[in-house]
């Protein structure tokens, strides 16, 4: 299988790791699951699982590598997963991960308690997993995967409390850093996210009395499920027949939820922290407009991610829209590349310049981030070799200097462009006749602060831009790595 | 195996059967091939072939189900086609094939003649198919396929000629139809069109002496090639040892090429008839709002295909440009659909409206087609859902009204809505506030003739809107299809 | 995959439930194990499993469902195994193991303590499962699996011994049943065997300093291995840098090992208890002869495994050998059998009739055993339609009349025709002319005791022919399995 | 897939090229051929393939690659192969086939002509086929694949004949070698075999109207079809309707049937020529004792060709049969042997030793032929290093000094130990204290002829013992081939 990839420099890009989702109270749950799990792909391709329980035939599992479509929608399969009681994980691989082992490391996982079965769904990064791992490995519990998520489960196993849900409750107190976790019992769904709210969830209704658990609305969407709201920082619910029941058991807490998930992780089409994804893109074109104007020809996205940007882009400026680079539709993650003829077309197999449209322009190209910045400059080299008078790109986020630790996959620090290069290094690294990346406060702006971040209590997680991390990344400290100077709090936190 | 598709509906759309490519005097020529076959993907996904030739070990040749990136990227599979020479053809699946016979439809076809072997691919359709093969096997020809383009390949067996350029030109002048064909021997490659050059073929250069043939520009640009020109309706040329030798087998004639590729079947990134085809779309698009302006606050393309007119209708009518409708880049061609709860919901596994863009706004939709009308019920339900105040649709080409006979896949007669319907009933039945196609005289307009279509000698086969078809159908005369009356020319020259 | 089967009516024959093997202290340690796997596969056809360990790379694993000829011979799989030391397991499938989860059952189980990792390859049976599974769930272990032998590792993890063989010892004197184990971790191969040594381990040497443990000696001359001995029952071995550690963790203790292993589940080639497998296969049938002798005309073998004791029986009795039953060396565990005209024909598709040979002929059937019995029903009916003047059936085993509790798939007692029917009305049931069984004390002749059985002290468990348990079934009472009146001694030893 | 094979040493064996059968007047025809194939695996491993017609579906085929029993008996590829009428063909791989083009290899061959479509299916060699295929590609015909049968379907169809009985009479005149043929229409089954019957073609009846045609007795065993007769050397059978008609298109001819079908080919089970195989290789053991008596302990066979010889041995010789060499059952094709460690221990995956029975024993044994004589060295090691005190090889064949032209894959003549070596010179190579080959004249003897060979009329074909050809091997006399002095005969016949 050779998956093809949300954006065409998928390498060069940030990934979530993963989406999730759960039913109860639905016909034929697993269904139901796999289809918001397909409208949840573009938040992990590598593999996906699903858990289902049923009364008379009690938990079944099947875990998968590659798309949900090519595999949860095999009725053999599916019939194999009854109930109406079922949650979901899509994964995005990390490197280095054995192929002949990894099928473990795919969610949910599963554990027998005394008081019955438990299946857990983790989309985040725990921050002292491997800490954790090492006290519970002390204590004799054999873990089967190489996922940190495991932790949950065995913390669980361990809990001296009575019931799934207290257990759950229990060990989630342990654990530090980002998460929302979808879990099931025989009889309930739970769903929980961390005290800072950093990954999203949100929960609806679909019929008369089942619910829903998901990654993201549009998940909603696709099974015609009614969005009725977020499930908060902090926040757990426990849903079984027909009720839900809500606790905090973090205490009080301030969100901060992911501001990377506006500008590139979620679908446009999704509705997060009570504001249209789509539209905050559109915003943050309007802003790159007001904030870094130029005189130009056409303006045109790097698809698909950059699109709604150059819209707004295009709007705020008054400069033509256009599609200048066509994106190949059955573009893989890999295609042979034998003779030196052929060598270092990589970018050509996946887009394509429309040169009539781009030769002798002046051209505004928008793009949603810069990461490593390779792929800039090979659009770049497209866009000139067709024949544009000028290229000028203009980046919907800030640059990107930090890497996170809260369930993104980013390169190490030296190896991000913006980590290592003033905004003019990168303008003339790239090669193009302008560069500008959208201000902090203009991304807030975009994201519905009027005024801006207020860095005393800024609203979002933007760590990967500021270095402000909210929580302290403890596994991460021990193995060397060395914060922004004046993150004294989260240092001292750490070393508590 | 689930491709996934170039149009969310793609049942509801006409298809291209076929892209063919080939490439000679370049080291592992089928690595070009794979590459400019993966260009040309959108023009069938069902299957591809490739055939190479290596003066030590000969003709080698490789057929598979499923994407060109799926298995022409395969090291072990490339290594057994060897050579500077090859050809390749991906092909739509046409319906009622039966799965356990089907790789051997898959072309190229070869055939090993006396004076050395010859491997053909073909995009089109041979009008006298039927009779053609009737004959064949009456005189000993034992068909391997149940294609119609097997016949060329017998007709040159049997042919008298010399060689085998001369025998292609001796079969094709028994081949009715339209038809597009790169052949190859062991050291030629060969193109030809038909006299109306209904199916487009380019030629481009790569490198010093490596030359490549294709059905569209846009596979040029993938490997880095010249496009040097389109071969000429009625045009064979031969290319050997650096070397082009062009003639004109079938006389003097004038092109009628398919307009349709304009509309819908080409990609965007090509030239083709000396037209960019993103900008024959976008004129479209001007057209459109020019011939059916309405007074509305968003225009939104119905994805992919929409997009460059709903952009020039835009522009036009200076009504904002937004992204309405988001696709699911990871669908699938099924997904299952088994209760109650989930039936009817296909829609949105491949499309999602973006609800907060919709609401309360008088919509304009822009697509490409209508052809049974299916899908366009569905997306207004889908906006209306959303909340739109008004739906309004537009059409970037006219009526569709008759079956295409030269290498497209349309419905019956009676599945075309516009065979059955007048536009105000079309409009009543999918349910919009208003529905408008772009006249044809208005197509012709955005395809370059300024003057509209000559109806004495319009520049392109457009029989699909306007049933004047260029050659006489003969096996589906035979069949008891009725043409339009008044195309009694064509009718004669089918009696003669 | 359709594996095929050992004995022709697989389905009603015993099934030993696995084969294991380990090696240390050679290059390429992996291949090694997959050798003696391939050698052992007649002990379990459904899976296998190799963990492998190098300094560099860790422990690394593959399980696969299938032959170790289909899996464990891929360079690419084995590529991922490297090291000097590896263990392996074969198993045999158990009724009602659910298609999507089951790879989880096949061993070896890994598990990773804080000193290190450990991998266990385990066959038999443990008698008190279920308790300690419940015990360990209730203590907040994870189960991956549904196999008991997973239980070994989860009491190694818990151990509050220092070092892993120390722990396992721990671990194993919890455990009740049988059991053979080999188990490896950084740098240590070990072997043990229950205090009766029910299951067979033997210990080899290859190279200068490399050791291998094995099911049976076969697996040694495979890869050309010295036999060295037999671990001694309830004797561990401890190997590592060429030394052997031997200690007795469970106490003096005399053996009983599984007569069945020499009547059927080991290879004839083996070296077991010191006795050649084939020969006291050929002196059973020599026994027969002796206490059933008739007047006939020929000896046949049911293929394959009847095959020594036929030949002792014609020894013995002067009657010719022959083929009269011809096994198909293709056959698989199922074959399509969907009209009235080939329904019940199951028989043929594996053997044939050498009808020429057997027509008109008094034949003597020599068969291993009887279980369900509906095999002789079938080969019967065969024979005589094949022209046999008279057929008599002799059979190398006493009648099967308990089921194993100790590692053999046997069905539930009301299954087994001997403890249901008198071994008159087992021959007017299976209708042949006659029927005879080995007795007990023929057994044991023909398996070195030249006095026969010792009531007070047999030297082999014969449960299944006496149910004479040596081990109480803790799970199978808490079931509600009865034992044998006058078992008194073992129903008490389960109640302490 | 791995197949794994009839002999142990297969490489070193000849091997028939192809299994065929057919039926007619029977529900689900194409589940008995599945089945006839499946009892007919031993003579072709690599492919299989099916062709069945349905009056209201027509002709449906599958050819795949491996065994019978891993594809004929899935349910929805046998549905898709719906009639009463069916034919079907076993063959096996031949060196240097490319592995992609091969399934065109695959028969059943099909060809439509303008009186219907017809299937075949062809065991044996076409001794002209090169200057046949030659001639038919001069005259417009395309091959679809490199199998010398193919010129047979296309002979039928450019025979100015009617019908398709007459066509292939006529298409058969042509053809010059070894043949069985099984044909259909779509309302007939038809069998013929050469004039000098060399392959085998035997017919059967089944319920009332049902009758089948298969290359061997024990496939209509298999599915307890009543074996009728064989087709006669040079008879054409049409059988429709319940009518079998008769003819003998080449005129009177004396059969010659191939002698190494009794040898190895055929199994032991089958009645060929009114003689059964098993009693003729019994009688060949006898035979041998006479020939070439040894004073010896044991006789073994090789398994497990050599087994009924190596009874007849010990019968007449009065020396102990017994079982030395036991094979793996599990055998496959390929095994990894990567280290140096386990480098050439090829043997004992398939074979071993029975070291408890061989150990201080003269050993006599019995194989059925020496080909390129490695396997025999080998084995003779294998049976020294368990501590044999003596090693007799006795063969059940002459030796095998020429190659066969008739349907049977034979090395080259100068791989042929028997045609580069005197007996001496071979025991000497082999290493074995003796080695006695049974005489041309006995093996006749064992085969019913109890004056030996007729040298001016020999009753079967041996030219793979004599050099004495029956046909003249045109296409392989235009390569080079050298006749065996004296065979002028058959020279001048080619020469015609």
């Amino acid at each position: 299988m050779q998956p093809f990839l949300a954006h065409p420099f998928d390498s060069d890009r940030l990934h979530e790791e993963c989406g999730i989702f759960g039913a109860i109270g639905v016909v034929d749950a697993s269904n139901f699951v796999a289809l918001g799990l397909h409208a949840l792909q573009h938040r992990g391709q590598e593999a996906g699982g699903i858990v289902a329980h049923h009364p008379d035939f009690g938990f079944n599992s099947a875990h998968r590598f590659g798309y949900v479509r090519d595999n949860f929608t095999k009725p053999d399969l599916m019939a194999t997963l009854p109930g109406q009681l079922a949650i979901g994980h899509v994964r995005y691989s990390t490197a280095g991960t054995k192929a002949n082992t990894a099928i473990r490391d795919v969610q949910p996982f599963f554990g027998e308690f005394h008081m019955g079965g438990c299946a857990i769904a983790h989309n985040g990064n725990i921050t002292n997993a491997a800490a954790l791992r090492r006290e519970l490995i002390e204590r004799g519990s054999i873990f089967q995967s190489s996922s940190d998520s495991e932790c949950i489960i065995h913390l669980m196993a361990r809990s001296i409390q009575r019931n799934i849900p207290e257990r759950m409750k229990d060990a989630l107190r342990r654990v530090e850093g980002a998460f929302s976790v979808i879990a099931m019992t025989r009889t309930k769904l739970i769903g929980v996210r961390d005290a800072l709210g950093v990954r999203p969830l949100v929960l609806g209704r679909v019929g008369e009395d089942g619910y829903v658990l998901a990654s993201e609305t549009c998940a909603l969407d696709i099974i015609g499920a009614e969005f009725l709201r977020e499930i908060e920082p902090g926040e757990m619910v426990v849903i079984s027949k027909g009720q839900i029941e809500s606790s905090r058991p973090f205490g009080p807490s301030t969100g901060r939820f992911c501001i990377f998930e506006h500008v590139y992780f979620s679908r446009p089409d999704s509705i997060i922290g009570g504001r249209s994804v789509y539209e905050t893109r559109r915003q943050i074109g309007v802003e790159l407009a007001r904030e870094a104007p130029v005189e130009a020809d056409l303006v045109c996205p790097v698809p698909d991610s950059g699109t709604p940007a150059a819209i707004g882009f295009a709007q705020e400026s008054g400069i033509p829209y256009g599609m200048g680079i066509i994106r190949n539709q059955y573009m893989g993650r890999t295609f042979i590349e034998p003779t030196d003829q052929i060598r270092n077309m990589g970018v050509r197999l996946k887009l394509n310049v429309n040169r009539a449209l781009i030769r002798g322009k002046r051209v505004v190209l928008v793009d949603d981030s810069v990461v490593r910045g390779t792929t800039s400059r090979k659009i770049k080299d497209m866009i000139l070799d067709a024949g544009a008078a000028e290229v000028h790109f203009r980046i919907a986020s800030p640059p990107t200097a930090w890497p996170c630790f809260y369930g993104v996959d980013t390169p190490d620090r030296d190896k991000l462009l913006a980590a290592n290069m003033s905004p003019e290094q990168m303008r003339e690294w790239i090669g193009v006749d302008s560069l500008s990346f959208v201000s902090l406060d203009g991304l807030y702006r975009a994201a519905g602060e009027a005024a801006g971040r207020d860095p005393q209590a800024p609203r979002y997680c933007d760590a990967c831009f500021s270095g402000d991390y909210p929580v302290a990344p403890f596994d991460q400290l021990e193995r060397g790595f060395r914060m922004k100077v004046g993150s004294e709090t989260a240092v001292k936190q750490a070393a508590e």
